[in-house]
């Protein structure tokens, strides 16, 4: 983790952690269990997780310290109520029996599944759901309950800004990446690129920002531009949270007021203010020159890829890739692909630091060289003039 | 078109047309035209373009058999403003200058473009508008104009049910395949498939309905099944507007109330009352038993896919297969593409009659032929039950 010259404090956090999610004690879990889960030395009942995790903080550190902290513990408490269900092969309960009290009447295995005999004719079928998506939910509610913890700690802790979070959980065979505004993760595999995460910016999430809109006091309508006052009354182009395409509208006063999307690609901004539209923190955050609070149109809530490692081999030069902004404004999957197997190949496959040297030259090549005007890139460019964190994790 | 004896009366409905595009007189128009757009024979400047389409009726036919009859006239209307901007070769002019009046002081070409000097620092670009998200932004309005239409009209014209809408473009080299509900179109091109459409369902717009759902009296969270009252107070799986894996909830009254959806698949219901989440018409239909209007929750608003004639060779084997559900729900796209080429094999490649016969033969397979037990198909399962709709069009 570097910084090229942009400010004095990194705003990047970084965590690298194993896990133990202990089983929460419950005279259901010691009834359910038939296949037994892993029992430790003292007697603790549970499974591990490996977790790695970027935190690209904005307007101050506070939100991403206290997530590359926090984070991987809401992770562990979320699944804390699953250990005995993930670790059973058959399909996870739709319902849970009551407390203690009626366990002895309401037999878990043969009240899992039961269909409602007072339905109506057309529902007659149960969804299946898997582990997997158990664990996905237990990571997306994991953000939820980090975020709601940086709000209520913003005053005693002094947190200021928000944080992109990008965070990958191995567990049991998987891989789960989790991605909340524009950091990146992909994997490489055979020289091959899988891109594991998406970026949440104003321009990717425009009509889901457009549906909240809807029915505020703020303006809900993209144009390609800022509308001048002197435009009154002519017709520019315009679309909704229905549309994709353009149509002409005639400019009201109401159009004058906010744009949606400022700017276009990097520079676009949720109405002149952040230039991400998921993250942890921000709960201060204004629009730009106004009172009007930004939060509720920011979601805390992560989009997950799963990896099944079991499904394909690997071999040593097979790595996940995960940045922040700072390493991906300057490059592309491709050319990082093509560092990883140039580095990679100039150590032996069995020495570990490879992986790391591997980090380091890609942190360095976004940098770039101090010149005479400026960090450059070998191409000469600008470097990148934000913060940049890579971990690249062997599969 | 046919029907297996499912009803009496064919709820689908088709349209083909050719449909003209005159331009509507305006001062601005001969000002704009350098390059001139077609003058036809009697002075009329405009363009033509080709259409088809289908409609998929439900609880009656009145609304698909209107759309059948007007939804390509929305579609000209809305073009209309567009028959000088669609034919000038340079981008789409960001705002139009002011009715006739201001022209002279207002030159279009210089205007075109400008960027406001009072922007603030972050906003100095302007977003790039293509003359194909011109097209779709007015096909997307033509189908809401259409859906009004249809609101207003319905008690006088007695229009009955809603329809899903599947129609297809051709315009300036590009087909414009548009979608709102679960009929689908793909291309077969060289035996590779290429799906020109999505279905639109319970299941696949799920947080969209989540979302709207928001803040109304309806319960948002959706249950793998329907709970049943003496469940309340255990913990069931659920998942929220911003969820795409599963998590365990405590059973509270509110999620006695109706279930977003009801069953799986085919049988999917929105609140236990329509299959599909979007398309033409419903403005009468409630919540099955209850009083309140589904209709917010249903869109009239396509996606539209754009493919591009030019960008690829042609053989006379290569078509556009546009089906309703009927079709779709006994078969899929790797057997559609090998009855087509079936077909066309058995015909020589000038037989202007073979694309009908393929057609023929998709409608005909799909139904089966009548048994002791029913329609049956060649495997001897049962036929569509559902009126079938095919087009078949030679790229």
């Amino acid at each position: 983790v570097i910084n090229a010259g942009k400010s004095q404090h990194n705003e990047d956090q970084a965590c690298c952690e194993v896990v133990f999610v202990e089983r929460r004690p419950s005279p259901r879990g010691r009834l359910l269990s038939k296949e037994g889960c892993g029992e430790l030395a003292g007697g603790r009942k549970g499974f591990y997780f490996h977790y790695w995790a970027l935190f690209d903080g904005h307007a101050g550190s506070g939100a991403a310290v206290m997530a590359s902290e926090r984070l991987h513990l809401h992770i562990s408490e979320q699944l804390r109520d699953l250990v005995d269900i993930l670790q059973d092969p058959s399909p996870p309960p739709i319902c849970l029996p009551h407390g203690p009290v009626e366990l002895s009447q309401v037999p878990f295995t043969e009240d899992d599944g039961d269909v409602p005999s007072d339905a109506v004719p057309r529902f007659h079928l149960e969804k299946a759901v898997s582990h997997e998506s158990l664990v996905i939910g237990a990571i997306e509610n994991a953000f939820k309950h980090m975020d709601d913890q940086i709000e209520q700690e913003q005053v005693s802790q002094r947190l200021a800004g928000g944080c992109c979070a990008l965070a990958a959980i191995y567990l049991m065979g998987k891989f789960y990446v989790a991605n909340a505004g524009d950091s990146r993760a992909i994997i490489i595999r055979n020289g091959e690129i899988i891109p594991m995460s998406r970026e949440f910016t104003p321009e990717t999430e425009r009509q889901r920002l457009q549906f909240l809109l809807l029915g505020q006091e703020l303006p809900h309508l993209e144009f390609p531009r800022r509308i001048q006052p002197k435009e009154l009354g002519r017709k520019m182009l315009y679309r909704d949270q229905d549309m994709n395409g353009w149509a002409y509208k005639k400019i009201e006063e109401d159009d004058l007021k906010f744009p949606l999307i400022y700017g276009e690609g990097k520079k676009a901004r949720v109405m002149a203010t952040i230039g991400v539209t998921r993250g942890l923190g921000d709960h201060d955050l204004k629009v730009f020159s106004s009172n009007i609070h930004i939060k509720p149109f920011l979601s805390c809530f992560p989009e997950v890829r799963v990896y099944d490692l079991t499904q394909y081999e690997h071999c040593p030069d097979d790595v996940l890739v995960l940045g922040t902004d700072g390493l991906w404004d300057v490059t592309n999957d491709k050319e990082v692909a093509g560092v990883v197997m140039e580095v990679l190949t100039s150590y032996e496959p069995n020495d570990p630091c490879r992986y790391t040297m591997v980090a380091q030259e890609l942190v360095v090549r976004s940098r770039g060289v101090l010149k005479e005007r400026g960090w450059r890139l070998a191409n000469d460019k600008l470097g990148s003039g934000d913060d940049i964190s890579v971990f690249v994790i062997p599969l």
